[in-house]
C-alpha cells in the first residue's frame, strides 16, 4: 500500500537482520526509487537453492511507480538480484537504473548474460552531479569501499533529504587518490539531514579499518620472503587490491597471471575504466604458467572463500588444469572469510598444506584491509551528517543493536533511532517519523529455472531426502480383487544397505508389503489413496524397526 | 600385518590430517595396546550420518592381540568410538579399558546406553602407578585440559618408552590445585624417551595458554556488570569451568540452575568423584527457573556450540520449556566455537540478540580459556622429555607441519621428525626409526543401526536428492506389447513446481512418458532395465530442458 502524500517512506526489503540481499524502496507521493537490489548466497540447510533474493512482491504491484534504481556498489549483495527485478518490472514498465561507472559495466555484463540487455536502461553517474526522478532529486557521493566507484544515495524530496550510505568507510589514501566526499557529507549534515541508513558491518569492531593502500607495503615484504611461486588469492572485484599485487609483483620483479575467469573478466573491465593499470608485458597466460620459473611469477586467483568450483579450491584438490601447487609454493590470502564460508576456507588451506604448499593468511600478517568502516568512521558519519534520525542498515540483530547504541553514543536521541526490520517501514512527515505498517518481504529462491516463493514442502523434502534417503514400493494390484497381481518393487536411494543383510531384508520387506496389502484387501479398502496411507505406515514401521532410519516411504499402488 | 619382533610400531588410525577421532595402536612382540578410541561429528556434507568413526578394520582382524584401551580423557573426540570398538573385539576378547576416574566414570554412563555395560572391564588407574599389558608397561602421567584426569600415557618395551600426550596444556595454577607432572615428563627425558607422540591443535597460537584459573574473576567481573538475569553456556564436560560459574554466583549472591541433560549428568558425576562443590540450596530446579528473581539467578547451560537440539540453541529460538530469554538477560559463551561451528553459533547468538537479550562472548571478555597448550607449551613438552623422534599427534596438515617444525626449532634433527598420516605407522628397532607399510584406515560411519565403510553409493544419493529432489516414473505395460496399460503415475519430491504451470508441465511430460515407451515397443525393446534406461534418459532430458534441473529420475517399469 502506498504512504499517505506527503510521507516519506523507507521500506527495507533486505538487509536489515541479515548480512546480504540488501534491498530498499524509498518513496514519495506515489513515486518509489529503489536502491540497490541485492542477493544472498544460500545457507547449507537451504538445499539445492541457488540464489536467495529478497522478496519484491511489493515492488511487482507498484511497477508503474518506480521511477529509478540506484545502485551503491557493484558487490553482489547489492545489484545480484538486478536482473530477477528488472525481469518483472519490464512487463509494465522500465525503470532507468543509475550508478558509477564499474557498478554499471559489471551490471551490464550481468544483464548479458540473463539476456536482458535489450530492455535495460543503463546510466552511469558521477558522484556529485544531481538528477531527477519523480519527486526525487537524487545524487551519489564518493565513499570508499573494497570495489572502486562505491557511493551513498542522497535521496531529497520537499519534506527534506535521505541518505543511504551502502557499504562505506574513511580511507584517507586510497589506492586512486580519490578519497569519499566529506565536504559533501558536511554539507549534507549542515543543511539538515533528515535520515541517515548507515551501513553496520564493522560496527563491533573498535577503531579505524586500515587504509586500503596500506596492504600493497605487507604483500611486498611477504613476496619478499617467498622463495619458490606465489599464488594471491583475493575478490575478482576489488580491483585496487589486484592493483596492489601487479605493483607489489612488478617490484619484485616477477610477472603475473590471472586465474579464474571472473578474475579475467573484471580486470578486464577495470582496465577499461582506468581502474587498473598492468604494464605491458606484466601478464603471463594462463597456459604458460606451469612452464613459467617459478620464483618468476605471481598468480592471482579467485576462490579466497573456498568457493566449490573457484580456481583455488581446484589448486588445492589437484584438480585445476593449469596450475599444479607443489612444494615451495605459497597461497597468500588476501581476503578473509565471509561467515559461514570458515570451513570451506580452512579446507582449502589444510589442502594446501597436504600439497607441500605453505599459506599466508591475513591472521599472519596484514595482507588484508577490510572495507567496511569500523565504529569511529561510524560515529564520524554520524556527526557529520548530523542526521534527524537514524535507521541502522546492513547488519544482522547484535549490529544493528550496536550501531544503534553508537548512534546515541554521539548524541542521537534514543527516540530517533529506529532498528527497524526487512517489510517495516519507516514513515517521516512534518511532523515526525514511526515505523509503518507491515509489507510484504522475507526471501524467495531461485533454483533452477524459477523464481519463486519459499517452497517450504520442496525444502522439507529435500531434507528428509538428504538424512535417510528414499523407499520406493510399487504395487500392481487387480481391479477385481485389490490383491497383487505382480511382486511388490522395492527401489531404495540413499539407504544404505550393508554387507549380506541386504537381501534377506529386502525379501522380509516384500512379504510385508504383502501382508499389507492382502490385509486392505481383506478390509475391502479400494481407494488408491487410502491403500498408499496404509502401505507407507506399514512400510516404514517395518523400516524404522529393522534399521532405526526414516527415509521417505513412498508407495505407488497401480491398478490394472 | 604384525610387525616383525623387535620393532616397536606406532599406527595411528585417527587424529592425523584431521580433528577428531583420534585413535592409536600400538604393538611390540605381537601384542597391542590401543591409545583412545574416538569420533568425529560429521560434516554438513556428510548427509544423514550420526558419526563418523576411526576405520579399525585393523583391530578385527587382531582382535585376540589387543592386550588394553587406555584413554586419555573423557572427551568425545578421544572416547566416543569405544562402545563400537568393544563391541567388535568382544566377540574375540574383551580387552580391559583404562582411564582416570572421570574418564572411567563418563564411559561406564555411555556403554550403559548403549548395553555394553556387562562385557566391558573398566578400570580407574591413578597417574604414577604403573601397570603391565603384555610386554608393555603403562603408566599414566597427570596433564592439564579442559576436562579433569587427563593425562598422557608411557609406553614402555625393552626398545624403549613412547608417550602420547593425548590433549594438554601446562596449567601452572589449575582449579584442583592439581598440575601436569612435570617431575615425571622430566625424568622420562632423563631416562631417555625414545618417541613423543604431542597434541599439535594450538600450535599456530604463540606464547603460553591462560590458566583454566584465570577465568573465575573475569566470569565474576562480568556478572557484576549484570543486572537481569544470566545464561552462562559451557561444555558440560568442563568441570572446573562449572565450579568456577557457581563459585562467581555464589560471589554476587545469586544462585545458579543446571539446564541441559549432559549438564545435569556431567556435574553429577564431577560430584561424586570429588571434582564439583556445589554448596547446599545453591542449586535451583529447572521448573522454578521462570518464577525465580531474574538477579539473583545464573543458569548454566549447555549448547555452547550452537547444537540444533540442545539447551541454549531451543532457548534462542524461543522455544525452550523451562527459560524464556528475554530483555534483560545476559547470555555469556564461556567457550570458543569449534571450527565449522561458527555458523550454527553465531546464528544463535543473533537469536538471542534479537529476543532483546545481550550477549559476551570470549571475544568481549577473557572468560574462556583454551584446553590445548600454546607453542611455547608445546616447546616445553619436547624440551621436558627430550625425544629421540617427534610424531605430531591431533591436528589437520598445517597444524601437524607446524608442530614438526616447533619441534626442529627446540633442537630435533628434521631426520627425527615424522609427520604421518593415518593408516601410516612408524616402527621404530634398535637399528632406528622409519615409516611401515601401510594399513587399512580411514573413516566409517554410524547411520542409524549400521556401522559401515563409507557409503559411496548412499551418500552421493543424498547429494544428489538433496541438491534437485527425485522424479519418479512408474509405466505399467502389457506383457504382449510392451504399450502403457494403464497412464502412467509421476511422482516427485523436492522439486518444486510453481504456479499454475505445473500441471500442464505434468500432462507434456506424460505425453513424452507415452512416447519414450511407444518408441520403444515400436523398436521391440522389451528387456525392463533397458526400457527403464531409455525412459530414464527420456524424462531426465526433458525435465533438464524445461526446468533446468536434474532432480534424480527414477524409472520403473512394470509389466502386466
Amino acid at each position: 500500500m502506498s504512504p499517505a502524500p506527503g510521507v516519506l517512506r523507507i521500506l527495507p526489503l533486505g538487509g536489515l537482520g541479515e548480512i546480504g540481499k540488501n534491498m530498499t524502496v524509498v518513496e514519495y507521493d506515489g513515486a518509489i526509487v529503489v536502491v540497490d537490489t541485492g542477493l544472498m548466497f544460500p545457507t547449507p540447510d537451504q538445499l539445492g537453492i541457488d540464489l536467495v533474493l529478497p522478496d519484491f512482491a511489493y515492488l511487482r504491484d507498484r511497477a508503474a511507480d518506480v521511477q529509478a534504481i540506484v545502485l551503491t556498489h557493484g558487490h553482489e549483495d547489492h545489484v545480484g538480484a538486478l536482473p530477477f527485478v528488472l525481469r518483472e518490472l519490464a512487463a509494465e514498465r522500465v525503470p532507468p537504473v543509475y550508478g558509477g561507472p564499474l557498478t554499471i559495466e559489471l551490471v551490464r555484463s550481468k544483464l548479458d548474460e540473463h539476456h536482458l540487455l535489450e530492455v535495460a536502461l543503463l546510466e552511469q553517474v558521477e558522484p556529485g552531479e544531481p538528477f531527477e526522478a519523480g519527486p526525487f532529486t537524487l545524487e551519489t557521493i564518493r565513499l570508499s569501499h573494497s570495489i572502486p566507484d562505491s557511493v551513498g544515495i542522497a535521496l531529497s524530496c520537499e519534506l527534506g533529504t535521505a541518505l543511504i550510505t551502502g557499504d562505506y568507510k574513511f580511507d584517507q589514501t586510497p589506492v586512486d587518490g580519490e578519497p569519499a566526499d566529506v565536504a559533501r557529507l558536511a554539507e549534507l549534515g549542515r543543511d539538515g539531514l533528515l535520515l541517515l541508513c548507515g551501513d553496520s558491518t564493522n560496527v563491533d569492531r573498535p577503531g579505524i579499518a586500515p587504509s586500503e593502500s596500506s596492504v600493497g607495503p605487507h604483500l611486498e615484504e611477504a613476496f619478499t620472503r617467498c622463495d619458490g611461486r606465489i599464488i594471491v588469492t583475493s575478490f575478482a572485484s576489488n580491483i585496487h587490491r589486484v592493483q596492489q599485487v601487479v605493483d607489489a609483483a612488478q617490484a619484485v620483479g616477477r610477472k603475473v597471471s590471472l586465474v579464474g575467469r571472473s578474475m579475467r573478466k573484471n580486470v578486464n573491465i577495470g582496465r577499461q575504466l582506468g581502474h587498473i593499470e598492468i604494464p605491458e608485458g606484466m601478464l603471463v597466460g594462463v597456459r604458460e604458467i606451469e612452464d613459467f620459473p617459478d620464483h618468476k611469477l605471481v598468480v592471482i586467483s579467485t576462490g579466497s572463500q573456498g568457493e566449490p568450483l573457484s580456481a583455488l579450491r581446484r589448486m588445492a584438490h589437484g584438480d585445476h588444469p593449469n596450475v599444479d601447487l607443489h612444494d615451495g609454493d605459497t597461497v597468500l590470502f588476501s581476503a578473509t572469510p565471509i561467515p559461514g564460508n570458515e570451513r570451506a576456507v580452512n579446507e582449502t588451506i589444510d589442502r594446501i598444506y597436504q600439497l607441500g604448499a605453505n599459506v599466508i593468511t591475513a591472521r599472519d600478517a596484514p595482507i588484508h584491509a577490510s572495507g567496511h568502516g569500523y565504529a569511529e568512521e561510524l560515529k564520524l558519519m554520524v556527526n557529520l551528517t548530523a542526521p534527524r534520525y537514524v535507521m541502522p542498515f546492513h547488519g544482522d540483530h547484535r549490529r544493528m543493536r550496536l550501531h544503534g547504541e553508537l548512534a546515541e553514543s554521539v548524541g542521537v536521541p534514543p527516540e530517533n533511532v529506529f532498528r527497524a526490520a526487512n517489510g517495516f517501514p519507516l514513515e517521516i512527515d512534518s511532523r515526525g517519523a514511526r515505523y509503518g505498517e507491515r509489507e510484504q518481504a522475507g526471501m524467495i529462491f531461485v533454483d533452477g529455472l524459477d523464481v519463486g516463493d519459499v517452497e517450504d514442502v520442496a525444502l522439507r523434502d529435500r531434507r528428509m531426502l538428504s538424512a535417510d534417503g528414499i523407499f520406493i514400493v510399487v504395487a500392481t494390484i487387480s481391479e477385481q480383487d485389490g490383491r497383487s497381481v505382480v511382486p511388490p518393487e522395492l527401489i531404495f536411494r540413499g539407504v544404505p544397505f550393508l554387507d549380506g543383510a541386504g537381501e534377506t531384508l529386502l525379501d522380509e520387506l516384500r512379504s510385508a508389503v504383502e501382508d499389507s496389502l492382502a490385509r486392505s484387501a481383506e478390509e475391502e479398502i479400494r481407494e488408491i489413496s487410502l491403500l498408499q496411507d496404509h502401505l507407507h505406515d506399514d512400510v516404514a514401521r517395518f523400516v524404522y524397526d529393522r534399521l532405526k532410519r526414516r527415509p521417505m516411504v513412498l508407495p505407488v499402488v497401480v491398478e490394472v
